[in-house]
């Protein structure tokens, strides 16, 4: 039996409808080489969604390689509750001085979406602990992406797939999605005028990823900022998705001048390695949690892995690695360079719609009136071509690493024209 | 400045009162030795935790570290979400194999908690593509523990600290906590009563570990399953805590005689090495899930990590090692000597409560009356021995790895016993 078909056997993807999994040419990886994966039949693709928007400097760094390669020699994993370890104290330092909170304390768990359930239940309790009753909402955008788990689900913003759900969900204030460009001005109203009942504001600074990077102006979130200083009102940046470069800073909060309490981090984390996810919380927020031995001002959640020596081996070499490669300097010449290339594709011959760019997270929209899944259809032709590309919705979704080249991004402009005039044509 | 203030400074400690931390004594761990700690004064530690119930084989496993760099060398990680990786579909099969579910299917995540919130939402989306309405509320068990995130919480049990989010949580139905001996034939009535209400029931077979290891006779949960089978309401067994070995078989299901619909696995899966859960689905559940590409009926669900590849290679070589290495009959031996010599401690001179084991979980459950934190106190007392423990309420829990030697069970027991006697004496 061949490799697809005894995966379809046993794994279910996520997104993913298995009764098509296998008619659908999924790529079967074997091994990886820089930023080029190799599937089972030994075929090369260039990881141009990065493994799902994770994959930062490449596949088989050398140098993240040999750090996870010495953290096996000294121990896997051990508990964080309660105790301490040495390799992790180190990451969370790094961490600590390069995030723009005050004072930050690191949380840590391995799934993005816990990262976000730890930021909504620290923000609930801190008004619990300093005895401010009526704060048991939230503020959230539409189209917002926080997650698939209750909580994350809850304070999205109706995602496809989301509304069977409605039952398990708790109701949360809306404010529109970076579609509208008032969004950050109503958002920060909206604070003002329910503040007694806020618990916090969630926003994705710059850009809503899932939504089909959907992009708001770095200019706009300092009103919101302002809104949260003058009422209280907590605000946690979701950078699971913008973390680590991706928008050509190291997070976008700072592109926005955002401070934010508190912080979701995940994916870019570990360059794309291991699973890890963090909620950092500013002095403020962290603060409100001190009290008597075993008291009920405690934080009681936990994840058993939350804080793995692995994950923070290779985590620590990531952070040291960005900076001594000047990463976000070409996150930016090749954002640019994207752009330039992607606006030179005719729009007269391709139904295109909108083209969408924040450092290296890209979505090119089409028209898809009367090609059925065009965008779907398009990706696959790009994967047929040795590119690999996933497509949201309409759009065709580009987030290669952040290492990427001048040729490699000819590379992937060129073989998104030719699959475009392969359907259309 | 020292490990312990420089860890306070930066990290955040799940389940931990920080402003105490310090004063706490923790274990600040470097590196470790089979099932020895090794702190970073060189101090070592028998870990009699297990690093909180995740460790099965122990630490620095030669076979396990060989399998990660062996990985390391083909590739850290590659999505999921429609696409597939050779090493996480080797492993998918080999868990298949062994799991009492009818032609499961794996969906994969990394926290215990994300596994549990991916199988309430399918359970209950299972019934929206079946077309059948009205089926929205869970059953599950009083002091029941099934994770910290939103939907987790709301199964959960009210466990200590979890009353502060009620605003959060969605409602369920509830049975006793397995220390009302009635709990499952309870339960059995309430599926039979309420089954068009009823999604799912989910249990933690045989124990309720975070509750302090509540135990239910095995032959106490035929009821459950029946009723299950003659109402169609789907059946959860949350395996995260008990699952791999733990309590003497490889899942506690198979002790039960159950045979879930949906099953939840974190913990143990990787040996205790990486982050890695997993929800696993039996053909019923799996087939309802099937339909056009793109439709509604699709599970939108999926974390970035899920299916991590170094994660599914150590798992992968770890159920191999479980097998060939007969570590189910060590579990059986070593439960039978610990119980035997926790029942010769003198209950006249030590104030204990109660004794439950199943497995290698173990609760030794004190009389608090006259002696604050007197678990707590204890298990500080044995660390400082170099046995590390930890308590849960009024519980010094042990759960040592799954491949401990008889001189280390007399070992935690003397060390259990010298400490009440420092403490009481």
């Amino acid at each position: 039996m061949d490799w697809i078909a005894r995966d379809a056997q046993v794994v279910w993807h996520g997104f993913t409808q298995m009764d098509c999994y296998a008619q659908n040419e999924p790529v079967i990886v074997e091994r990886a080489e820089g930023r080029e994966l190799i599937d089972v039949h030994g075929k090369r693709y260039l990881d141009a969604i990065s493994s799902l928007w994770v994959t930062t400097l490449g596949h088989r760094v050398p140098e993240l390689d040999q750090a996870l390669h010495e953290q096996i020699d000294r121990v896997a994993h051990t508990t964080l509750l309660g105790n301490g370890n040495r390799v992790v104290i180190e990451f969370a330092e790094a961490l600590a001085s390069v995030v723009p909170l005050d004072r930050p304390h690191v949380l840590f768990a391995s799934d993005g979406a816990s990262a976000v359930e730890q930021a909504l239940k620290i923000a609930f309790q801190y008004w619990a602990n300093l005895g401010v009753a009526g704060k048991h909402t939230y503020l959230a955008f539409g189209e917002a992406y926080h997650g698939d788990t209750i909580g994350g689900l809850s304070l999205g913003g109706g995602g496809f797939g989301t509304e069977v759900f409605k039952p398990l969900r708790f109701p949360v204030l809306r404010a529109p999605s970076f579609q509208d460009p008032h969004a950050l001005r109503v958002a920060a109203q909206v604070v003002r005028e329910r503040a007694s009942e806020l618990t916090a504001v969630v926003v994705e600074p710059r850009v809503q990823g899932a939504a089909g990077m959907l992009i708001a102006a770095a200019d706009q979130f300092a009103q919101l900022q302002t809104a949260c200083n003058e009422t209280g009102v907590l605000l946690i940046c979701d950078e699971v998705a913008t973390g680590f470069g991706r928008t050509g800073n190291l997070f976008a909060s700072e592109q926005c001048n955002l401070r934010p309490d508190l912080m979701c981090l995940g994916k870019g984390i570990t360059g794309g390695y291991l699973p890890m996810s963090a909620t950092l919380a500013n002095e403020r927020v962290f603060d409100a949690f001190r009290g008597p031995d075993l008291s009920d001002r405690t934080l009681y959640h936990g994840h058993s892995y939350g804080g793995n020596a692995l994950a923070a081996a290779v985590a620590l070499k990531h952070l040291e690695l960005m900076r001594k490669w000047n990463v976000l300097d070409n996150v930016r010449e090749r954002s640019s360079q994207l752009e330039a290339q992607l606006s030179s594709i005719s729009r007269t011959r391709f139904p295109i719609r909108d083209i969408r760019i924040a450092g290296l997270m890209c979505a090119v929209e089409l028209k898809s009136e009367g090609h059925a899944r065009l965008a779907r259809r398009v990706c696959a032709a790009m994967v047929r071509r040795g590119v690999l590309a996933r497509s949201l919705g309409d759009n065709v979704i580009l987030v290669p690493p952040l290492t990427v080249t001048a040729d490699e991004i000819d590379c992937i402009v060129s073989v998104l024209q030719a699959s475009l005039e392969e359907l259309l044509t």
